[in-house]
């Protein structure tokens, strides 16, 4: 951390600086120049709340981080990239995985149905909502309890590794035979939820919020693994911006940063970010190509019943279609789909 | 719901149009047109997936809610301001009311001479942090229930109501003498919070979120409100924006616009919002000027060393100084201030 | 400018960096610390790109502008507030002005009925635009010239000061005997416009662009002055975001912000700001109360049948009853309105 | 357009309200339901300002644009892929064109080392800043008519067609042997010039605005084909948004949006959106993946010494990489490079 004074202050006002900051168990580096001194803080500075000390001391004109606040997310500390075991598959370093499925599980006949079929189409694991955060309290909730239920019914009918998202800690028991346990964007800032998957040792997958930085993300990711759990896939799907015409911006460029910052695995959910079913094979194109490590599509037997999010879900005709020219793509990028 | 279908479409296109949508139990009014065919849904479409509806039925050129998806919260339904008994003060109506006080609770000192100071001051309700929401993980947490503690012991020692937030609904039972339970900014749409404060006979404050429209905030009141809760104060804290000289961005158009459409009191956080100390007198200006019900300020007897958001806080004598302004300010618009 | 170096790196690495900053004619101050070397330039960094420095030298871990980059509109410069004559009334330092009128002149009946009246009402400038940016190709562009020659008619038949806008540098031989120029918000950042209004000797108003930072603005109104024009108002109007329930987002946090960095005067907008005639009495309340130096009113006799921008359109008994209120609100704050 | 009434309002508001409409010349076909009653406008309605009718008229409940405001670069009217002659290359409709050069011309050594170099690795047009868009009036603006005359040397010497901005239309006449005109992203809704541009027979560059949607875009794009020139290319550079990591957020959704929509070929410049060197790669092949018709790429003989945007210029080694990766790109995706 570094703070550069005020010009033209006395020897006793930094002086007093450096004691107040000193008195908080860092040393400081001075440097005292004709213009500008520099106090240069040595230690752990993950505690300091900056912008509380430029503003509470007047002579400091501005202050700066130097070094990230996440630790166990850094690629710095750990530079392999860190595979992450879904079930039999495993996501990063070259292995790529298509999550499809519906926005929410229906009944027996429709998460079966989808199942075997995008399992045929070469999907490799499956989604499917029991628990559904919805913006108004009389929209359909989920089927919740059964919702699961439904959901290992169909990984035991074709083998498929699940997904499915947890809205808060009191359900966790519930996913004891989950592959992977979505984080939803709305809860990327749940911080006691973050810390309660990050007690479980099971792949969580994180969907950044809708208005969080990549800063945040990962300081997201930090919260999980700060708890002992580091099988975090982190997941863009698109952020708030002042466009209209799809429902989110899906920030593209935040895989190649993601992944030189952090070692993680990052896929990309091109579904909820566009809001629109026509733009869902074209960015899942860009998201192979852009360095993405998997995708989740949102599929569906019938769309037009859809009881949640039928506007972005593939049929699964489209699904197939769609898995065949991923296929394609995967192989030109030198990955690998499926179990090793 | 109104849907504009697409022209040059065959009546039989239109009936199997019009048979899927009643088969959802919706009577719909249909007017066929040169150019344009309009469909009218009737009934409570609160249910309706409208975009799922769009894009599932090519037909469809475009649809519309006509109604707001909020019952409870709207302004139609219960023309009369809602007046919320914050403790022994009424917010709203007329009564505006002040809440000030630290970010965090530090230490039974701390908090008593706060709650001391900004009684003396003028201030109507005391807050600070219990739970703390950090981005992260290494960051100050707050003293959890021991801060729930003192902030009780200053509420016995002064008199003032207090308001503290909840992070996860398994804290609630904590929070039985608190007179306003918080919900944070990053747990506005955190639903199953909602429902629970919306189980409990208690006043609530609802932060918006970061990148919340006005829209969102009044579904996730009505969360709240659904659940047989109506005692529900709205809060403006600034939102996301690009601009970065202010950490967020105070939207004071919020307050006319949530009082023009809803029935419940509206107040504004300028701390919280402009991130900056010399920002918030001016902005708490302006939010009495814009027709706010009420205030919440940070203030703490030592902000230089808050351990959480000192930039923002105002010091005691501060906060003096802008109660004396704010007072007059308050009588100009013909409101009180205090208990009836 | 500062520049913290990567840790670990050769005093010969630092030397050869060190060489190619005082290359381009800057001295630098160098502190060598155990974990990091800071490099602190002096000298007008105002034409050095900072990004590039950064990137294009790998050891270089971050960089940061220590002073701000614009100079003359600087309040450390000029610390006294600049006061701007439109015309016969002075902007700034207590003295707060009203310019009102349609968003086009359409006529000769309707620009001279709402200047008597905007008059009568107390506005102090009348405003009018003859030159119009519109969207669509297809839109109502203005009655360009002919608009000029009436609002000067107008201006002959009340007294009161005009304020219209240019849209390129080749209209401003018309703006001869107008009082204000204005540019508006979409040619903020046209840089030629900006210099040629510099070289006028006449008052700017300069409207903040819609995804314009402060500093952005700052130093578009540093270009204007960079030309010896220090006649320079600025102009909140709205800022894109994503809410869509107002047009733009008003970001009154800007007034202060933009008065504590610049000594220019600084009015609103309220108008474009919400597109909303319900929201401009409060929010023109809220801009006298956060310190702003005038508002910017839209005005018209018949706002139904405004050839555009009729939904923020007040009419002209709305707007003599908000004149009513703000002028006992501007005595409030101690402000004069008027000319001296 | 379609305007829903309010409920309970009597036959003869509703009669008053379409005679109002009718007497601006428009045909109405009205509906009149038990809860809402719908009145259609028929004619073209682009003169029309929506938000001021819903708001002048209280009857009115809201209304919507059912048609597209946008009419020549409409692809309903124009069904085909429009392809646009940049010089000696076809852009669109399955020619995919590569433009690279330095942001700005800075010598005749620079740009003739880069036009060789570039052309030998593949780029099929040059590009080169003349006069340059500068946010601060401290900076270098360019060669001006000096960087035009040595654009067109570097052209001669190499055949490759070129490319440079012009930033009002008073520098037109200097632009007769340019291939390609750019508008850039700051005068994207610099109206006048945009008409200016239009009168010319020669291929255009349009640039998205930082903060405009892709309607405006488009609206942009109809002010140049309003006035005869139809040789438009879109380009999407990149919006701004909170995240601060990059220095925009490149919308790839545009792309395959944008061609939905419209006939105009779509480009993207990575290299402005990023900021970042090391993302320019990854972007431009995601660019290809999602459809794009040609990249515009920031290459520079020496970024550590560019006098701006060294920090997102490729060097020309970089680039030949580069450019070797995206040739198997284009195939893959069974497009063309260069001349037919």
């Amino acid at each position: 951390m570094v703070f550069v004074l005020k010009p033209g202050r006395s020897l006793e006002e930094i002086d007093l600086f450096v004691e107040r900051i000193e008195s908080r168990g860092f040393k400081t580096f001075l440097s005292i120049g004709t213009e500008h001194t520099v106090v240069c803080l040595i230690g752990n500075t993950a505690s300091i709340d900056l912008d509380a000390v430029v503003q509470a001391n007047d002579i400091v004109q501005y202050g700066k981080r130097v070094t990230e606040p996440y630790k166990a997310v850094n690629r710095t500390v750990h530079p392999e990239d860190t595979v992450v075991n879904a079930g039999s598959v495993p996501v990063g370093s070259g292995m790529f995985q298509v999550i499809a499925g519906p926005c929410s599980v229906e009944s027996e006949e429709q998460i079966i149905e989808v199942a075997r079929s995008v399992k045929a189409s070469g999907a490799t694991l499956l989604r499917g909502g029991a628990f559904k955060p919805r913006t108004s309290p009389y929209a359909f909730m989920g089927m919740r309890e059964e919702g699961i239920r439904l959901l290992l019914m169909a990984k035991r009918e074709t083998g498929l590794p699940v997904v499915t998202e947890v809205m808060n800690q009191t359900q966790l028991p519930l996913f004891e035979d989950i592959d992977v346990i979505q984080v939803g964007a709305r809860n990327m800032q749940n911080f006691d939820l973050l810390r309660e998957v990050g007690r479980y040792n099971k792949p969580v997958l994180l969907k950044r919020g809708l208005a969080n930085t990549l800063e945040e993300l990962l300081m997201s990711a930090e919260y999980i693994m700060s708890e002992g759990n580091s099988q975090v896939i982190l997941c863009e799907r698109g952020i708030r911006t002042f466009e209209t015409s799809t429902r989110n911006t899906l920030d593209l460029s935040a895989i190649p940063l993601l992944k030189q910052k952090s070692h993680l695995p990052v896929i990309v959910d091109p579904s909820h970010a566009a809001g629109i079913r026509a733009l869902v094979a074209p960015l899942a194109r860009a998201a192979v190509a852009v360095g993405a490590d998997g995708l989740m599509i949102e599929t569906h037997n019938d769309p037009a019943q859809a009881l949640c999010d039928g506007a972005q879900s593939l049929n699964l005709s489209q699904f197939s279609d769609l898995m065949e020219d991923l296929k394609r793509r995967i192989a030109f990028e030198g990955k690998q789909i499926g179990a090793v």
